[in-house]
């Protein structure tokens, strides 16, 4: 089988919203053209970037499930799509990759550290996709890709100390300092595994984490719990609390007080100028940047209180960031 | 009344710990001479570093009183502690000045931004110290130049990435990135009025800061009011707990507690590779560090651990980073 067989296998699940999700990218500008890769735990977007930086053949497919170290797989597809989106594009040659993953990185060395939904441990994926793709590759963690596409193209242009939080099925975090990534080898930003309460035990194995109260994924899982009714996501159970559902507003009035209580503590101690929320919870709009406002200025003093302000990139940012990543080696 | 007879007024409330806070006080290296002066809302620390960085007629002073704004008495206080010391070292002839002082700061504008205790907004204290002192003048938060001293001389020198903790009184604390203070306009840092539970109200206005709840003064406060006893301070609670008192066992359990949560999420959010703590709470030695790293490893799952050590530098850090920075204008 050639890579072109394989990649007719690969179904686009995105190909319905194909239309609108490339008029959703920004471009990049001019520059080198660009393969780029934000690799997820359930699926792989993907796109080649052009000398204009618009995205050709953006795609989104299945991230390849193996027992235990997905790296392998991971591999192999990373490699028919390369195939796959330079055969559409003949007169666009890439000059660099962009590849970034989720889980604990430590992008200066190339390495995944750990990404428990992936399998691997101290995988030099870098060096493993460069020699795949025939191509220099840049390599970051997926969500401080996507906080430094938000600064160079998003919701974060304005602001050098900000916080990108991207809330839906879990929470991710990244910081930027000074107009720059701060990483901490790759440690810094896990605002979704920082502990707000005493409970309920997170699938990480720690304690009270945000993400297991306050994510899209864990409002919707808390009120299925709660009332046996499976709700349409965390949208619904924020209309059914609007509509009068007293577990609902109970729901999400406590995930809105635990992600009022994360800020408060970013606020104290990093002092963004602005925390720039992502992710499907933010298409909440007022419902949650007004709530959030008020309750945080409520919380607190003398602290000098961040914008709230949604991300313009949205579900493409991570895509955006492996193609600026990429542009930086072409 | 000249200078110096002033001078023989200021009651030296450090003179009977003179010696040893002297030989506590690590020299600087070798360099220009300078003076500095640590302003706290009790009390102020001078000394003038010589060109082989001792520190010479180091002594602890009153903090004048003032209604309102404390920058007038302030300023003539500074002249005349600079007076005196000069005056006791005539051979020694300091080419700048660092000034270090508690709130809000914004060093870069040498503005003090906002302090509760001093009664200052936006007293553009460098300018008018160097006016005074006809000496140019280094500006800075206390508990940044604090940890920048323990960066350069003390229990952080080996990590670039740190967040120091003063735990006495009240909680103070600074963030290194990099190797270089991060300040965010000097709000970034205030660990001590972040908050770790929904109370109780603390005098900043906010809810739930952990220095309500964690301060040495807060627990010395909280078993005051619990039992009618005025303890002789945290340590006394501490040592109360260890013999049996189930009051002072809880009070010190729920201290811990609180500081674990803060530390918690330091290591979520900024995973610095270090926690120094210093302040009167830290002398309490393995019942507060050992206690910590237990229980922080019990909360947490995939997350860096941050190495818990002492500061070394303790009550004399914001003179030295005073010096320190003075020495850099020198």
């Amino acid at each position: 089988m050639t890579p072109n067989d394989a990649a007719d296998a690969i179904p686009d699940v995105a190909r319905d919203e194909a239309g609108e999700k490339l008029a959703a990218v920004r471009t990049l500008g001019a520059g080198s053209p660009v393969l780029a890769f934000d690799v997820g735990g359930t699926d792989i977007k993907s796109a080649l970037f052009d000398a204009d930086g618009r995205a050709l053949g953006l795609r989104r497919t299945p991230t390849p499930t193996a027992a235990g170290d997905r790296t392998p797989a991971l591999l192999d597809r990373l490699q028919v799509l390369a195939a796959q989106l330079r055969d559409e594009h003949p007169d666009v040659t890439p000059r660099a990759a962009g590849l970034v993953v989720p889980g604990i990185v430590d992008a200066a060395a190339g390495v995944g550290v750990f990404a428990s939904n992936m399998g691997w441990r101290d995988a030099p994926l870098r060096a493993l996709a460069a020699e795949r793709l025939g191509l220099p590759v840049a390599f970051d963690h997926d969500v401080r890709a996507a906080s430094w596409a938000e600064h160079e193209l998003g919701g974060a242009r304005a602001y050098d100390d900000a916080v990108i939080l991207v809330i839906g099925t879990g929470i991710a975090g990244a910081l930027l300092v000074g107009g720059r990534p701060y990483t901490a080898g790759g440690y810094a930003g896990e605002i979704g595994h920082s502990p707000i309460a005493d409970g309920p035990v997170c699938p990480c194995g720690a304690r009270g984490c945000l993400e297991a109260v306050a994510s899209a994924g864990a409002i919707a899982r808390r009120y299925r719990e709660a009332t046996g009714t499976t709700p349409d996501g965390a949208k619904d159970v924020i209309a059914r609390a609007a509509a009068g559902d007293r577990v609902a507003a109970d729901i999400w009035d406590s995930a809105l007080d635990a992600l009022t209580l994360s800020l408060a503590q970013l606020t104290a101690v990093v002092a963004p100028e602005a925390v720039v929320i992502g992710g499907g919870l933010s298409r909440a709009g007022g419902a949650l940047f007004d709530e959030l406002r008020t309750r945080l200025a409520a919380r607190l003093s003398f602290h000098r209180l961040p914008a709230l302000v949604p991300a313009e990139l949205s579900g493409n940012a991570g895509l955006i960031g492996a193609a600026l990543r990429a542009r930086e080696l072409a």
